[in-house]
């Protein structure tokens, strides 16, 4: 923690607030973790005589991002298998490698390596999803990224857990070990309809009443996969969830790229959040969710960028771009997701789908101190007529110079302050070696 | 010129030639502008010894990228209006903007501006359309970028030309100017069929023939363009293109979005070349073209980024990204596209496209040696389990480490050898004040 109050003067301030506000010369005040004023400079500096100050001439502040679904242990199969159907790629190669690696350091590593990707990108928060979620809490914690833990259930037998009761039983374990930590939250996290049964569906319905937890969970990411529920079940697996008391505000639904206008009006009256990952859907040519639609109908859209073994990395402001180009497409429209929503939906729609927009996802005194500065001071981002658009169109997760999570700096002038990069990638490539060779 | 011989040695030769070598364990040698030999390294070295050695441990060696389609002089207008629909931005913003601001000042700035970025993404050759292609050569040519440069038609006067025949006099002229240019080469460039009327387009089928050159043209970018041609003329565009006589192996038409199977066909038999821009077709919401059907017919694809206007950037890593996604989707196929063809429409295809393929477009002895360097050494580039689909699906254009074009290199450790970017970068920002202001 940083205990110094500190003022960060950048070019732009961009805030993602309810106005959606751009201020020019002002700077923002952080005092402990937290945002205490956003104030007009250099004339307000009188008020803060002497306080140290991060002057970003060339910079735009962002709140920091809020990569809203993830497997950051997966960065270890990142580019293991491309190209490959759906299907093959999970059965014939992800599933298996998964089967004979995944164990609490493989989880380490991967966690560690991903954090470190998502800072040098940007990224404050993450919402994840594996296996030793109880390894993933220990390395955000450790690296002070700001994470939402993923408590996952699966009917079948992991490293991790037995069946659906050891799973759960687990999961209670851990959000209790977790409730005061100031960085990390919790969502319990059945993995998806065709692999977590009506019984502990509805067990997690009941646990996120109990313990005020809420759900994040893989919807409707295929076609083949709507069908086969189905034909099973003889109803679509959203009616199932509806059956199991899952579809409320507390859901964060993931991919959501098969529905129909009625279930897209039903997600919105029960004020369901979704989280899009367009470049996974792309890449897996699982379809295009119908984000504009979805908008238009008032639903929460965040934007995650899904694990780096379906992407193949976990960088969100390439994940913004191509959300606002598929969108675009999808919807026929070239005025559709505009560059204001886009960055909303990568920043604050996250926090409000993890529970946590009353301390993230904007800029505005009285909250934690989660910041991103991108730098345009190049010619690949000049010039710059509108520095929101041009974040969403033009920058890359190169062009990020500074990063705070809780007000402690992890990233400045694009080198990470608390991590070895070295090892890092020593290290990763120890498991690359190690995975090929299948030993 | 550099005339000492030296090799390259980096971790990975991706060689996109025909048999798609990756090579490890191998060294480049360059002399003169000229790929002379790829050896064995380090047993090779004794043939070489006391040569120079460009030592790449970590990097990736690629062919150039080739920017098959790309307006450079537009990197000015960068972001001056995002997300409206295609006809307000072109008619009530762009045209009005160019209108106004467009001399060859504005081209020489804008050019320098475009091509310092192309080449700190690693891109060796553009092809260009826009007006007073004299001037884009004469920058190019400054700048020691390959470049083929558009000789632009259009029906009505701009600031570069009056009427058709001026425009095509004023091609032919730098046509015959630029003949002996190491570096530089020409297609005639008619706008589109719906800029440019019946006569010129036959003049222009006549000039190719005369001059042996190629043709550059954007053809079935829109529905909307389409359904307007046939109602005016009757017919579909394409068609109108085949009794000009348009439609052989030197045409190069870009977007080709609104394709029925017959036309795919018939292009795939006329041996037409497609110059795929999957960002700016995706922005302005004009369709995906369909790029897995026209590989599948046979059909020669290269890729290029448009202008920066329209994208908003010139970064072909991130477009063969986008190009991989993309074409995934609209073919309901995850293992459509694959990295390595994707690699090819990147380099060769647009070499082939550009009429360029005896000298550019792969890593091969005899060609010149435009080649790119990939650095994989950071946390979100590890591990690397295939270093060519790693380039595309993770790698980003700030990983370009080392850029060479006929020998000489333009950028060393991700820094512009010959251009002062403090400058470039001031420049851009006064154009930025007069743009805005309308001054």
């Amino acid at each position: 923690m940083n205990n110094k109050p500190f003022a960060i003067h950048p070019r732009w301030i961009i805030c993602a607030d309810n106005a959606d506000r751009i201020l020019e010369h002002h700077a923002v005040i952080v005092e402990h973790s937290e945002i205490t004023a956003i104030v007009p400079w250099p004339e307000g500096a009188d008020r803060y005589s002497g306080i140290d100050v991060v002057e970003l001439p060339e910079q735009a502040l962002i709140p920091g991002l809020i990569n809203a679904h993830t497997h950051l242990a997966m960065n270890l199969l990142r580019g293991f298998a491309d190209d490959l159907p759906l299907m093959t790629w999970l059965q014939e190669h992800i599933w298996p490698a998964e089967n004979r690696f995944v164990n609490p350091e493989f989880v380490a590593d991967g966690t560690r390596l991903a954090i470190a990707e998502s800072l040098r990108g940007g990224v404050t928060c993450c919402n994840d999803m594996y296996f030793f979620p109880n390894v993933v809490a220990d390395v955000a914690a450790q690296m002070q990224i700001r994470a939402s833990i993923g408590l996952i259930t699966l009917d079948f037998p992991t490293a991790w857990a037995t069946d659906a009761d050891d799973y759960l039983a687990k999961s209670i374990e851990l959000h209790q070990q977790l409730q005061h930590n100031p960085l990390l939250t919790t969502m319990l996290a059945p993995h998806a309809p065709y692999t977590v049964s009506a019984e502990p569906l509805r067990k997690i319905a009941a646990l996120r009443d109990q313990h005020g937890i809420g759900v994040h969970m893989h919807v409707h990411e295929t076609a083949t996969e709507v069908a086969d529920f189905q034909n099973t079940h003889n109803m679509r697996p959203l009616a199932a969830l509806a059956q199991h008391g899952l579809l409320t505000n507390q859901l964060a639904a993931v991919h959501m790229t098969q529905l129909t206008d009625k279930e897209i009006e039903n997600a919105a009256a029960q004020h369901i959040n979704v989280l899009h990952c367009p470049e996974s859907n792309l890449k897996l040519a699982s379809g295009v969710a119908p984000v504009a639609k979805m908008m238009a109908a008032g639903i929460n859209v965040a934007i995650g960028t899904d694990g780096a073994a379906s992407n193949n990395d976990l960088d969100m402001i390439g994940e913004m771009r191509t959300a606002a180009l598929s969108g675009k497409c999808a919807a026929a429209d070239a005025a559709a997701l505009p560059a204001t929503e886009v960055l909303r939906m990568a920043t604050i729609n996250g926090a409000k789908a993890l529970g946590i927009a009353d301390r993230t996802g904007s800029i505005e005194t009285g909250k934690q101190a989660d910041l991103t500065a991108i730098d345009f001071n190049k010619p690949e981002l000049q010039p710059v007529f509108n520095p929101l658009s041009h974040i969403v169109y033009s920058a890359n997760r190169g062009d990020v110079s500074n990063v705070w999570v809780a007000g402690t700096q992890l990233l400045s002038k694009g080198k990470l302050t608390m991590i070895n990069e070295t090892d890092l990638i020593a290290n990763a490539q120890q498991w690359a070696q190690r995975i090929s060779t299948g030993e």
